[in-house]
C-alpha cells in the first residue's frame, strides 16, 4: 500500500561524523518515509531535532539537490549569508553544486520537525566549510565515508 | 538565498487534460517551491485543492517516484486497493513503474494543502487506468503530451 505507516517506517538516529563533529547531531532522529514506500530516486526523511540539536554540520552537495520544509518549531538556517530563522511553513532549497554550505540548528527549547528531501546520486560528494571534513563519492554503493580535506582518513 | 519566498515562487493552476478530464482538476493551484530554489533533480509543489477538487486523474508514472505529504485538510486517496482518507501529517509514496494508479480527491468542505515531490525524468510516461488517456515521454524537453490509449492525438 502506498500510504506510509510511521509505526513501521525504517528509523535512523545519531551521527556517523568523526568525533567531535558528531556531538551537536547525536540526538537527531528520523523516519525514512521514502524508503518505507520503496522510493529510490530521492529520499524523504521526517527529521526530529530535540532542543540544542543540529540537522548536520554545515555542508554542501556536489551532485544532489536538497529541500527542507519546516513542519514544527523554529530552526536557525546557517549559510554563507549568515543566519535566518525558519518556522512552520517555511522552506528552503539547496541546489546541487552550489558551494554555499548549510545546516539547521535548533536553538529553541522545543523540538523541531522537518521534512527533508534529497536526490540520490552515488557520484555525490561534499565538503564542510567550517571544519576539516569532506565526504567521498560512493555512499549508496558501500563506499563513501568521511576524510580530512587533504584526503587522509579519520 | 536558499530560503524560498512564497510571494515570488512561480505558480501553476488548472489542468491541461483534454476535456472533459480537466473538469475535476481545474480549480487546483500550486507554488513551485523546488523551481523557486533552482532545483532540477526533483520538483516540490505546494498544492492547494479547493473543496471538490482532485490533484489529478488517477495515474501512474513509468519512471518517476512521487511522494505526497498532507499539510492541511482531509483528502481521499484512490488506488486499485480502494479509498483511504489522509489527514494532516499523513503521507504516501508512489514508486516508479508500479502500475497502481493514484489520485487525491478533496471531497470535504475545506481546502486541502499538499506537499508533492516528484523526480524529473524526461523518459517518463504514464497511463490513466480509469479513462482513455495516456501521456508520452518528453514533457521536460518540449515533447510529451496527452493521447488516447491507442496513440491517436486529442
Amino acid at each position: 500500500m502506498p500510504v506510509i505507516d510511521p509505526a513501521t517506517a525504517p528509523r535512523g538516529e545519531g551521527s556517523r561524523y568523526p568525533a567531535p563533529f558528531d556531538a551537536p547531531c547525536r540526538a537527531r532522529h528520523w523516519l525514512k518515509l521514502g524508503d518505507a514506500a520503496g522510493l529510490t530516486q530521492f529520499g524523504v526523511n521526517l527529521v526530529t531535532l530535540p532542543p540544542g540539536t543540529w540537522s548536520s554540520q554545515r555542508h554542501w552537495h556536489a551532485h544532489e539537490d536538497e529541500f527542507v520544509w519546516v513542519l514544527e518549531g523554529e530552526v536557525v538556517l546557517v549559510t554563507d549569508a549568515g543566519e535566518q530563522r525558519l518556522r512552520a511553513g517555511d522552506s528552503a532549497g539547496f541546489k546541487a553544486g552550489s558551494r554555499d554550505g548549510h545546516c539547521l540548528q535548533n536553538r529553541s527549547q522545543a523540538a523541531v520537525q522537518l521534512l527533508v528531501v534529497g536526490s540520490r546520486n552515488d557520484a555525490d560528494y561534499g565538503e564542510y566549510p567550517d571544519i576539516d571534513l569532506k565526504y567521498l563519492p560512493g555512499r549508496y554503493s558501500g563506499g563513501g565515508g568521511y576524510v580530512h580535506k587533504d584526503g587522509t582518513p579519520y
